[in-house]
C-alpha cells in the first residue's frame, strides 16, 4: 500500500507577519512507515484546527519559551502538528482499528502518522452533533474558554467580565460560559459585523469595535461604568493596558493569548503595575492542555449547554489542504468569526 | 494645655523624583482638638515608617488607583500619615489611657491626633525587642514580606527564589523567610556594600549588584541556572521582565512594589506575555494590610525566628521630624540598607 500525502509547510522561518509566500505545499511517500512493529496508526485528516500561536513556532526560536512542548519549534519542509479529527487508515496498535473516528495531534495535510505516545482518542459516536466540534467546541478551543474562564478567572455570578477577539474560536465561547453564570459580558472586536454577532448572535451584553475607538481605556469605561472584574485576554498589548486601568481591586485577568503582540513584538503590553499592586490584580497565564482533569466536566455541561440551545458555536470552515495557509493568515487579519477549521476531506 | 505640633508636608503635588525643596516643615497649634468627646487619642510620636509607597499619594491624582485607601492623594500643607510607635499623651477613648505604648496609622511629626475608627493598637509589652521592631518587621514590612512570600508566592522548599531590591525593608526579610522555608535565594541590589549585606549578614545564597550588569537577563540565568520559582518583586521595569524571561513554568511574581516605575512612568515593565502564556505564569500585586487575617500567625512564627537568631532585621533610623524628607528622597537613591524609619523622639 502506497499513499502520497499532501501538507503544508513553511519554507524558512516567520519572524513578522504570516504571508502566502511563506508556505508551501508538499508531498511526501508515506508507504515506508506501514511497518506492522511500529505501533503508527495512520490517520486520514478530515477537518484541522487553524490557531494563531502556530505563528509562536514558526519564528526563529531565541525566545525563552523554547523548552515549553506546545511551542516546540517547526521546522521548514516538515509536517506541522495541529489538533484535528480523522478517520484510521491503518493502526498497528491494538487500541484502534481501520475505520475509527478518532480525534487527536494530526497533522496540516491529508494523512498524519500518529506515532506510539503522541495524543489520540476514539471519539464518542454518541455525540450527535457534527463532526467540525471535536475539532472547535469540544477541542482545545472550548477548553481552554471553559479551563481558563472557570479555573483561571474564578468568576461569580454578577461580575463584570470583558473578552477581547471576542468573536474568535475562543472568545465567543468564553463570553457565552460567563452569560450562563450570570455575569455582565462585553467583548472587543475588529468589524461592526462582529460587534453585531455577538450582541445578536451570542448574546453578550455590549460590544465594541475596537478599530473605531480613539481610546481604548475610555472604550471600556464606557462600557464597565462598575469597572471590570474579569478580563479574558486574548490579544495583549494596548488592550491590556487599558483592561487593567479599568479593573476593579481584586480583579483577574487570564492570558490565553496575544494576538497583537506575536507578529509584532514592538506592540508589547506595559499595563500600570502600580494598578496591579493596588487593585491586587492577578495575571495568570495558561494553556488549554492544563486542564484535562477537568476535561469531562467541560464535556458533559457543554454537551448539555449545546442540546438545550444555551450555547451556540460559530465554525468558519475553508475546504482543502491548499487553503490552509491563507486560513491562517486570515487569522491575524481578522478574517474568521469563530473557529477557523479547514476540512481536508469528506468522510 | 497646649502643643505644638511639628510636621512634614509637601508644598505641592510631586510627579517626578522627589527633592528637597519638595518639603516643608510646618507647625500648628493642637489645642483645640483636645476635647473629651472627641473619642481622640493624641500619640507623642516615637519613630516614623518612611516608605517609598508614600510618593504615590503625593502625585497628581490622575490614575486609577484613587479609588483605593491606601493611595489616597497626600494634601500640599496638610499632615502625612504613616504607620509608627508612640505613646498616649492624652485619650478621649476608655480603650487607651495616658503612657500607653501604641503602634498604628502615626503621622510624619511629633503628635498624632488619632480619630475613632483609624488603626491604633497597643503594643504587647512582653515583647522584648527594640521599639523600632514594631515599625518594621512587627509592622507593615514584616507582614509585606511574610504574607506576600507564604500567601502569594505559595512557595515550596527547594524552589528557587528571587527577591529585587533584596536589602531593602521587605527585601531582605523576604529572603530570609526563603532560606528558613529550604529555598534556594538570590538577591539584586544596587551596590557591593548591600550584595555584602546579603551575602554575609542575612544569608542569601547569592546576589548581584544590578548597576554592574549590561544585561539583567543574562544576570539572572548566571544565577538561575535552573530558572526562577518565584520572584519577589519590589522594582519592576526591566528587571520584571529579565525575571519573567528566566522563570520556570509554573512560576509565581509577587507585585509588593514597583520603585524603578514610581518616579518615572516611561519605565514600565513589558513582559513578554507569551512566557506568561507559555510558562502559565502568574503575576499578583498585594497590599500587606491583605494578610490581616494571618497576623498572628506571621507575628508568632516571626518572635520565634528573631528569639533563636535565625531571622536578622536591620534598621536604618534617623533622627528628628527634620531628617524626615531626607529620609524619604533617600529611599529613591538607594541610601538605606534595611528598613528606614525616623525616630522623632526618644521616650
Amino acid at each position: 500500500m502506497e499513499v502520497k500525502n499532501k501538507y503544508v509547510a513553511i519554507k524558512a522561518n516567520i519572524n513578522g507577519a504570516p504571508e502566502e509566500s511563506d508556505f508551501e505545499i508538499k508531498v511526501e511517500n508515506l508507504s515506508h512507515m506501514f511497518e506492522p512493529e511500529s505501533k503508527e496508526v495512520v490517520i486520514k485528516n478530515l477537518l484541522v484546527s487553524i490557531d494563531p500561536y502556530q505563528i509562536n513556532r514558526m519564528k526563529s526560536q531565541s525566545s525563552s519559551q523554547t523548552s515549553i512542548s506546545y511551542a516546540t519549534a517547526i521546522t521548514p519542509g516538515e509536517v506541522i502538528d495541529t489538533y484535528g479529527v480523522g478517520r484510521v487508515l491503518v493502526s498497528h496498535r491494538p487500541d484502534f482499528k481501520k475505520g475509527d473516528l478518532v480525534a487527536g495531534l494530526l497533522t496540516w495535510g491529508e494523512y498524519t502518522v500518529v506515532k506510539e505516545g503522541s495524543l489520540l482518542n476514539k471519539l464518542d459516536p454518541s455525540l450527535a452533533f457534527p463532526l467540525s466540534y471535536h475539532v472547535g467546541v469540544f477541542g482545545f478551543s472550548g477548553l481552554a474558554a471553559y479551563g481558563g474562564f472557570f479555573e483561571v478567572c474564578k468568576p461569580k455570578p454578577g461580575e463584570k467580565v470583558f473578552v477581547s477577539a471576542a468573536s474568535g474560536s475562543i472568545g465567543h465561547l468564553v463570553g457565552q460560559y460567563a452569560k450562563l453564570l450570570g455575569c455582565y459580558v462585553v467583548g472587543s472586536a475588529g468589524s461592526q459585523e462582529k460587534v453585531n454577532f455577538l450582541k445578536e448572535t451570542v448574546g453578550f451584553d455590549d460590544a465594541f469595535n475596537y478599530k473605531q475607538e480613539t481610546d481604548l481605556k475610555s472604550a471600556l469605561k464606557r462600557c464597565f461604568t462598575q469597572g471590570i472584574d474579569v478580563y479574558f485576554d486574548n490579544v495583549g498589548g494596548k488592550m491590556l493596558e487599558a483592561a487593567v486601568a479599568n479593573m476593579n481591586s481584586f480583579g483577574r485577568v487570564a492570558i490565553c493569548g496575544v494576538i497583537s503582540e506575536y507578529t509584532n513584538a514592538s506592540t508589547r503590553a506595559a499595563p500600570d503595575m502600580k494598578d496591579i499592586v493596588y487593585k491586587r490584580i492577578r495575571i495568570q497565564g495558561f494553556l488549554a492542555a492544563d486542564f484535562m482533569p477537568v476535561y469531562a466536566d467541560f464535556l458533559s455541561k457543554t454537551v448539555e449547554y449545546l442540546q438545550d440551545g444555551k450555547l451556540k458555536t460559530i465554525e468558519d470552515i475553508s475546504q482543502g489542504v491548499e487553503s490552509i495557509p491563507s486560513a491562517f493568515i486570515g487569522l491575524f487579519n481578522g478574517d474568521n468569526i469563530g473557529k477557523k477549521i479547514v476540512k481536508v476531506a469528506d468522510e
